[in-house]
């Protein structure tokens, strides 16, 4: 999916919601865990249950692949079910050297097919490079991240060009240089929305993966009024509170509520803009 | 497997050399490219030939999880081949918030019974830690890389407590923190032979795992010189040229010639610490 695709997709349903499925066997609900195909037919219920309110599906790749085998095998069947009208995310954070790079994204967007892949940025332009060479493919870089760990590096002190920075600043400003608004976004955390304001004078165009609304605390109000561009460029990614928003049978429509009331908010936010 | 177990490994083999998995279909030799099962079955011939010359195997997870469900086959076939007397480090690159970072610990650790994992430290201390908390496992977090875009982020001039410090060295020192010299390793790049020496001052006592000997061009003797601990401290890895030394019938042999001249200039250098 291309970034005009995405952005059609955002502008008819008033939502820029991102569903994250990282799906962990021990917190479904009870009367699935017997089902050999928990994961799976959970997944499925969730996304039945949510994509009218989304436009976005994030994957978790380590949930899948503490499940070794079948594990990978749910993480196929449940890229394979998400709608084609939906932009589908691997978030698995990857990044090595050039030619191993290469693999991972042979990975995510031939082997899968997903439209995005979340990268790290610490081995720098090497690492991220070849993931930017698929056409319509996105390359998600972490920037700030929601976590507290984001300030033990991502937020230290740089000195470059005779100016002072914090190092995630230079990361923003330099990878974005390697990409565009067409094949390049990055993580900003939600718990971070007060720098985004700075942030987007930094990254005016490209679309930012926003993690850390709901269990994390980041406030979707404050992400908006601080990250919106002139095309929305964000896209709020919210897991555990929408998916095990209740453990019992109703899961799927509790789900649902939860997901459509964030695009009753979002809906809001969005007149700003289109 | 524990730091007394790889040091003893290392004295009784007097050989500090990490074979790298990293088997991409595409350059195994011809003859075995119709089989099935080609790349478990190279690389049991090349752990086979190998094993008597080196205490580590380390396993690219990219070149695997390219080749979907089957790859994911063929690394658990892999893994599980590896003897018992050996190390296996998941090369793997993982990190993420705590909660996620703790699947990508299960994966390694239990789903897979690697003994140890490499991390990126860009998120840090609630995405490493929950790979410290296993005992006789070590979690290998990158300091300073070997490839070109190390130069990117990882030497960038950080201020800290009123001194200036590479990142890399923040990076090292900060994390040396987290854990102790049982359960936690870093990577240097061969390519940084030169700063292996002042690497030494800020983490004495950690062994680093050391990729770049070989088609990248760095020079084993140099890193030996540099990086070496009263322990040894080292595990040298060498990947293309060692398993893809030669592409015809005779692979294996060819490998072991090869992992058999770096276990006799290895030995050379351990004439200095046992």
């Amino acid at each position: 999916m291309n970034r005009t695709a995405l952005i059609n997709q955002i502008k008819t349903k008033k939502s820029f919601l991102c569903v994250g499925l990282d799906t962990d066997t021990a917190k479904i609900p009870k009367h699935l865990q017997s089902n050999p195909d928990a994961v799976v037919e959970f997944n499925k219920a969730i996304i039945d249950a949510t994509k009218d309110y989304c436009v976005a599906y994030k994957i978790n790749t380590a949930f899948y692949e503490a499940m070794g085998l079948k594990g990978w095998q749910a993480m196929e069947a449940t890229c394979n079910y998400i709608p084609q009208t939906h932009f589908k995310i691997a978030d698995a954070k990857r990044g090595d050297i050039g030619n191993t790079s290469a693999q991972y994204a042979k990975t995510f967007f031939q082997t899968f097919a997903f439209d995005a892949v979340t990268v790290a940025p610490y081995m720098g332009e090497d690492s991220v490079k070849p993931f930017l060479e698929y056409d319509n493919k996105f390359t998600i870089v972490l920037g700030l991240t929601s976590n507290a760990g984001a300030n033990d590096f991502q937020k230290l002190t740089v000195d470059t060009n005779n100016q002072q920075k914090k190092l995630y600043e230079v990361v923003l400003e330099k990878i974005a240089g390697w990409g565009n608004a067409d094949n390049l976004m990055f993580v900003v955390g939600a718990t971070q929305a007060s720098d985004l304001k700075n942030i987007r004078t930094i990254i005016p165009d490209n679309f930012l993966l926003i993690p850390g609304v709901g269990t994390q605390g980041g406030s979707l109000e404050e992400v908006s009024k601080n990250g919106m561009n002139a095309d929305c460029g964000l896209l709020v990614n919210t897991s555990r509170n929408i998916i095990y928003a209740s453990g019992d049978e109703n899961f799927a429509a509790t789900a649902a509520k939860v997901a459509k009331d964030y695009n009753v908010e979002m809906s809001e936010y969005l007149k700003d803009v289109f």
